[in-house]
């Protein structure tokens, strides 16, 4: 007979520190972080984790704790976690490693989540440079659907799924990603125009000692020193998977890991409760702690036989994915376009990201209109099951975005008429989300034509 | 007793060139080129349309006509049409105009289709740089399926759209289009870096006499000379709609339009039988001929009540979208994901086209594993209702961009297997695409670790 | 290269009377009917059809053609239609043919249809007891769309389909079904109690040469006699398929017909725009003309390979159903539930008729107060697109039926509120059904606990 | 804040026996049974539940325990709860209580369930006639998927739901329950033909004191044995709810139900991890014991404004549904078709309930074509998410039924093929169900055309 019941491999205590938890956490790629449990192909294991950022942000009534917050101390993550075949046989270089997401949610008792976007000067979010102030949304889950406080007349289901699932590096690709992000660092506001678009900083995260957790590896040791200055944030998604926070990796999904090294040490962390395409406030998600239950199978050589390295050494793949059968049904969309135009009407080449940009910004001030802060919206685009498609990359000089928003998650009905045009705001939503002050000199972009500048 | 059948307002006759229809097209935007037709809110009616290169391209075996053609005169728009209300007063300025896709098809007799990517010293494509030569595939249908004999073994619905829908533009707009892409085609290479990884010529296209063709307005006349001189090239979406490229804007949808000019001067053209997220091969989705059956309501004043402008003027706003109800139902997906790290192993900051441009790449590469060319698949992903997300925007540096692909197209089980590998290609798809020789000198980017250079 | 166009097989003028088509129609079903056109496996052929009354139900003020109808005649169908393999090889008996529909829809210039219920006297409709006059709506179509002026408030996407597709019987099949039914004609109501439930009449329709239609057979000969004696009536489904009202058999459906007869013999007719499953008015669909795209395929020897009879004779069989890829996406349905007690309060065991009936009763009242008269109702939950289920057949006595309406078919929200009780009818929905008197002696099924009789 | 968990309100402890709960269970319908529980209207709350057996049906390899079940001891339901409006005022009979299901799954250490089917002399199933015998399949889960070593090669999301969801009937409406099932048992067969058609027995269960339990009532006392005596047997849903099986009541769905007594007491038992529609092995679901999280609502005096009674009394009315947003997503269903002939070639008249029997049976002996055993069909189209449709109820004298079935659900394309028909099984599913033998003297229905009769 079966066992009936998920394996607990890591179990996290939400009354501990992050960094002292049983089986301990870590909050940096790196070779030589020691796997902390094994799991064997074909077992269903149970993975428990605190929210990205360890409990530093509070269900409570501020968001200071969002605008002081220590980012190099994120994301907390479950693992590793050393896979091994019926025969006992490890992962290899080489294999691909395939996790099926079987079950996930929150931790019971701790059945909430946040949403909020960082200060200017820490962290910030896609949209930093129109809103710079530190803001959070509290929601509460009732099963299956969320509702916020700061967030009137608005509830929707989640498509839960862990924000980050990854396997460990190898040190050749941990050069690779030292290396190339730290030119970014070095030259990328002379040669990326983006970066002044977005205004967003830094541009990226290098390694840093400070914060740092690396589970079994005690704090102060050499080795300790050694590899803290050395492994990857865990900021971005990268050739190991990481931060993809794809939002439809939700149950009966499946991820097509590429393995670096033996054991393949997966690691997972940042669950969300659910998310909209882009997570656009960057703490966007509804954030929360949870499990997950997971199902390994190793394909061994698979990284050659599926995936193609896409640039100078063969580690520069990609993981793959399929989306399980489970998702909510919505059946009315209203659409939102941006196009390469930025605010100041400058016109950009195929630029998707600038694209995005104007798509979400017309979304935010539409819905305002319905009676919302745009800060409300803002939150809630990052976090509700929002769509955010590439429609066209070819028609230069214009890429065209666009961001779909199912109607069905407002309680008012949110699309135009030619009858009832919504002379100011019908129904004001209050209370708004948390705020802080933005105390930061760097300047607000202006838009010269909206009645309330954003 | 309603009318029973959609009143044909443009007709179009296949067999005549574009530019000698009964009812003229026409393929710039400008404010002066005169309705050809009037259409009243709430009653339904028929516009028939040519294939956006008004039969340049041919159902043939050669894929000659994609390299040599004249993109001077593309897109062949029917229209312009004045909308007026019950009561014969014109949509004016200000106004919000929604049209509803109530039907569309291709034309009877013509049912077929083509997918092509242009040679990159004409045109080019979103993997130019990749793939230099100009290449074709026919598509025929079967009721609401599509097959290829140049990519054998795949069949799909089609969500059938089209590409362009839009109003005409103020001579105010107008001349904020092209001062914008103006200095961009003047300064582009220099300041904005993506240009460079692209390699996509021109960066945009400006006004030109060649090739223009202005409805009712006779050419040669001063008054032609004067409006091809200033009036917008149509290959970019832009504030008025256009070249949006949606492709679930389809039967049932809604498109909010701004109206600039008065009985608002609707436009459209360009069907696609089927298209992806991205279009990527530029001449990406089933091009075709066919109907659009519309209807339209007038919203008195909607731009201010609804749209809001983002840009130093007023009429910097962007449409809205609803899509309608009616989809192919897929359920498994297969996804790629792209990082902003370029094929040189580059870093890039948050740019969701680089990141897109890896997602396409890596899925190329894979599906070629199945007994493909790349050159088929980059066709196919061009042209099968495969979905492009920015799934994530904010994680510096890495933007994460995915497609989607569903894999019942698929006439093979596509997913990875442990147990059966595709060692080789386990069914060779022949023939392939129609092929021309790239006779430039641009260099080809190179994939150093893959073992079929593409 | 392919034909473009698929072929045109059956033609009909909807301007003739359906017995002087020149590819003459039939509505009966014969072995020695022959067939009237020949299509290849393979191609794509078209099949034009008069709805399936041929033009007796008109788009006017007026139920009276309902009243008076001569249901002798229908349904009239199109073909037969003789399938040969690529050699020319007919579908012989024991093959299965596999039709798809690769397309369908109204005829140009006749883009309407009706919904009725006809007088109890002359065939009425499973609420016959309830709603003994004859009742007519007529529908337009805006593309996928179709709304009526006596139905106000609704407008709905139509899943199209045929309500009859099937192939020609063989003479055994044919005296099987004869006997069968004669049998209930003669003792019916004695031995099944449902009859005197369901209160419908007749129990079931016996050759008759009274409106029948031979196709090229001439009326009056010898042979025409002959067959016009034994031919099977079109009303039931049967083993041959025949009027199976599978309201999911649209675009890109297919169907595994047993063949019966050398060449199959398909006929097909009856198209609707829409159903209900159920059809429960009877005349219950939006019955319409129009045209199917067909291509067909012979599974050599697939009526034993797939098909297990179930009953005395190897020709007891039924055929087996596709469902396509494309179908109207709702997201919010309201259920409601019948149990096998009737009207009377008496108790049925595992009935799944009489909970149905009881499901559409509850159903019609549940709408009715929302401005909506009973007939009204009706009418549309016979052609909208709402599901019937069988719940429970199992928890004896009770069976339990379902059925599901999607809500968004409504222009308000018709789901229970605690706050706004609809308080007598919000909104009176006029003007009504077309109606005629009811001038039998039959007794209404009084409801006595119903406000207003139904 | 809001609280962060649902109050436990009905926990149940599965090492102890179902009648020796803390907070003891109940297994039949009374007024008088007392409610042991109380929610207030808005709060989320918890109810656990035994498995409808309680227990009864072990995780091991005999069919024993289904063949000698003691079925007067089903259903054990979790309540009776009272709910009370904000203010603490009960429901009231003539209100409808609105009850979400926010979420609802296993129970944590007890994720497996079991789909039997009864002996005929013990219970029966739908199609007990034709397999007699009890036997019983064991699944396990994997987060949202079931698997089961005695039906190979299936694996499926589970569509989780309660079976049963009711609230307490009245004294009257307890009468009316009581007087028609005991007329339907003194009377039934000679009054119904369907009974002898679908032999199953008995035709109702009626009160009896054996096996009873009331909750807080005492065994024994006097008021025991009178509520014993005449309290409702749980098998069938009647006009409370009660046994709905309803498979698409899964999260997010939300029952409207009538109130018939001071507090509703609404009751909850029956757990289904997955259910076809029908439920036809009668043991049908995957059943199982788990939680529900629920919310309620009171809309007071809802009764009157939304539900119509239909028969003698003001009580004959039935609860309204609305299902969830979130659903499995299948896109290929092959769908088998009944009509109303029985197995021995008789007509009926629109007769649902034969028409799905064959339904039914024409899909059991498809699938078994694949390699499974009849047995093993039977029980998964029981607990499958199949969907079973009334597709025509008016072509006199046939009833259309319909059973699709999703292919994804098999490891293999159960679809008819042109090329490759299964020419014997090609792959056996062993090993097959667990069997008992039946011992009984009824004949078993005969197929004489089936091969291997069924």
């Amino acid at each position: 007979m079966a066992p009936l019941t998920p394996k607990l491999v890591v179990p996290v205590d939400l009354k501990s520190k992050p960094w002292q938890q049983k089986v301990p956490l870590h909050n940096r790629w790196h070779p030589q972080i020691p796997a902390v449990a094994e799991a064997k192909t074909g077992e269903v294991f149970r993975v428990e984790m605190v929210d990205w950022t360890g409990g530093a942000i509070k269900e409570d009534n501020s968001a200071l704790d969002v605008k002081s917050i220590d980012l190099s101390t994120v994301h907390y993550l479950s693992g590793p976690i050393r896979i091994v075949d019926k025969d006992g046989i490890p992962a290899k270089p080489g294999d691909l490693l395939a996790v099926e997401i079987c079950n996930l949610g929150p931790l019971p008792g701790d059945e909430w989540g946040f949403t909020a976007t960082f200060d200017r000067e820490n962290g910030g979010g896609f949209l930093t440079d129109h809103f710079p102030a530190a803001t959070k949304a509290i929601w509460y889950f009732e099963g299956i659907y969320a509702y916020s406080p700061q967030i009137p007349g608005v509830r929707f289901p989640g498509l839960t799924h862990p924000g980050i699932i990854g396997t460990a590096p190898s040190q050749e690709l941990l050069n690779i990603w030292n290396e190339r992000e730290r030119q970014l660092v070095e030259n990328g506001v002379e040669s990326f125009k983006l970066c002044e678009v977005l205004h967003q900083r830094p541009l990226a995260s290098l390694p840093t000692t400070k914060g740092c957790v690396l589970g079994k590896i005690q704090e102060g040791t050499p080795e300790w020193e050694k590899i803290a200055r050395e492994a990857a944030r865990t900021i971005p998604g990268r050739e190991n998977g990481g931060n993809c926070d794809i939002k439809n990796l939700s149950r009966g999904s499946k991820i097509y890991l590429p393995v670096f090294v033996e054991g393949a040490n997966l690691s997972t962390g940042d669950m969300h409760f659910s998310q909209g395409d882009g997570e656009v406030s960057f703490c966007g998600a509804i954030e929360m702690s949870g499990f997950l239950d997971l199902k390994c199978e190793i394909i061994r050589g698979g990284m050659k036989e599926y995936l193609t390295p896409m640039g100078p050494t063969p580690l520069h793949v990609n993981p793959i994915f399929e989306i399980g059968p489970v998702e909510p049904r919505f059946s009315e969309w209203l659409v939102f376009e941006g196009i390469s135009v930025d605010e100041s009407g400058r016109q950009h080449y195929l630029d998707a990201t600038v694209a995005y940009k104007r798509a979400v910004l017309n979304a935010i001030d539409y819905i305002s209109k319905f009676g919302y802060s745009k800060e409300q919206v803002y939150l809630l685009l990052s976090c509700c099951p929002c769509e955010g498609r590439i429609s066209g990359i070819v028609d230069s000089p214009n890429a065209v975005a666009t961001l779909a928003i199912p109607t069905a998650i407002f309680d008012q009905d949110i699309r135009p008429k030619a009858s009832k045009v919504p002379v100011g705001p019908r129904v004001v939503r209050k209370p708004d989300v948390l705020k802080c002050s933005y105390d930061g000199n760097l300047p607000t972009t202006k838009n010269p034509c909206s009645s309330s500048n954003s």
